[in-house]
């Protein structure tokens, strides 16, 4: 909450992921969105019903928008983006994870996922910041969805590279691992609005 | 609490999904384990550091076993056994969900997760009760892992079927959606008994 707070002028939205609801709980989500729109990165890959079951415990709980794997296929998804359209939320749909294993299955799927996300009228794809020419070619196929990248900083993805083709950058450690997140923050949003 | 108080003699684990926990709390794990070692089948598919973090949680918090998503890549499924191994706690690895999306995308990679799950030295994989055949073949690969399948009861998997080639079955919603949850579990104990 400190952290959100002190970084709210430099950030669009906030994403929140399964360790700070699990520890937190689920009102965290709640708590944040006072600052910013919350995306919950829960990485949805199940069966449609408890994919649709989980996105209204989201959006019941103020998400803005939820984070779903399109892997788990067309039905999950649709279920998702199904249950978002009731709240009004959006719906971001993985591609390919930013971490090295991103590449062994995903990489196979990913193209037809970004196509997928379109087709199924989702919001966005989520792209490898770790992979550039990996993101300029799935922000072609998903023609006009908005991409958002993971990767930068720790991971070691280049903010520079990305300025042209993602939407949003997510820079969760870099900040909040910070000495000064404030600084942190500022000096990304800086270097993105270039 | 009263569904696996009533259950308890005929069931061998129980298993928790996310709406349970984001809803009652991570504390629900603990809570259930005074009746039966519980999975936790939280699907992980997120990035090796968020996967830690998320089945640190799970362990910290007594479950027994945790179900990871073998789709995000080797990186993420070590990561996931480097912290239940510290625990004393096991992985099941999805090969294909029971759902009919899980032929899209997973239905490719499937057999190839299954020998990963092996290699890496995961206790079981997570194999579709609704398609025997493919349990049996996925079965086959794994050698030795243990052999759990969902999508028995309303997602229309058959339990004879499944009878010698599953370890376990994950039967939830025609337990705690019928009148009688004990009679309906008892029923289901005696038809795998045989």
């Amino acid at each position: 909450m400190e952290i959100a707070d002190k970084t709210e002028r430099w950030v669009s939205l906030i994403k929140v992921n399964y360790p700070l609801v699990l520890s937190s709980g689920i009102e965290i989500i709640g708590k944040l969105a006072k600052f910013k729109p919350v995306i919950a990165d829960f990485k949805i890959a199940d069966i449609p019903y408890t994919s649709s079951l989980i996105s209204k415990i989201a959006f019941e709980n103020e998400a803005f928008a939820i984070i779903c794997h399109g892997f788990a296929g067309s039905d999950t998804l649709k279920a998702v983006k199904g249950v978002a359209r009731e709240y009004g939320g959006e719906v971001y749909v993985v591609t390919e994870l930013s971490s090295p294993g991103g590449e062994e299955f995903l990489r196979k799927a990913s193209n037809s996922i970004a196509e997928l996300a379109r087709k199924i009228g989702c919001d966005g794809i989520i792209a490898p910041g770790t992979r550039p020419d990996r993101v300029k070619e799935l922000k072609e196929i998903a023609k006009g969805l908005k991409v958002i990248c993971p990767g930068i900083g720790v991971q070691g993805g280049d903010i520079e590279s990305l300025r042209e083709v993602a939407d949003y950058v997510i820079v969760g450690r870099s900040i909040y691992q910070a000495e000064d997140p404030e600084k942190e923050a500022r000096k990304i949003y800086e270097i993105l609005r270039g």
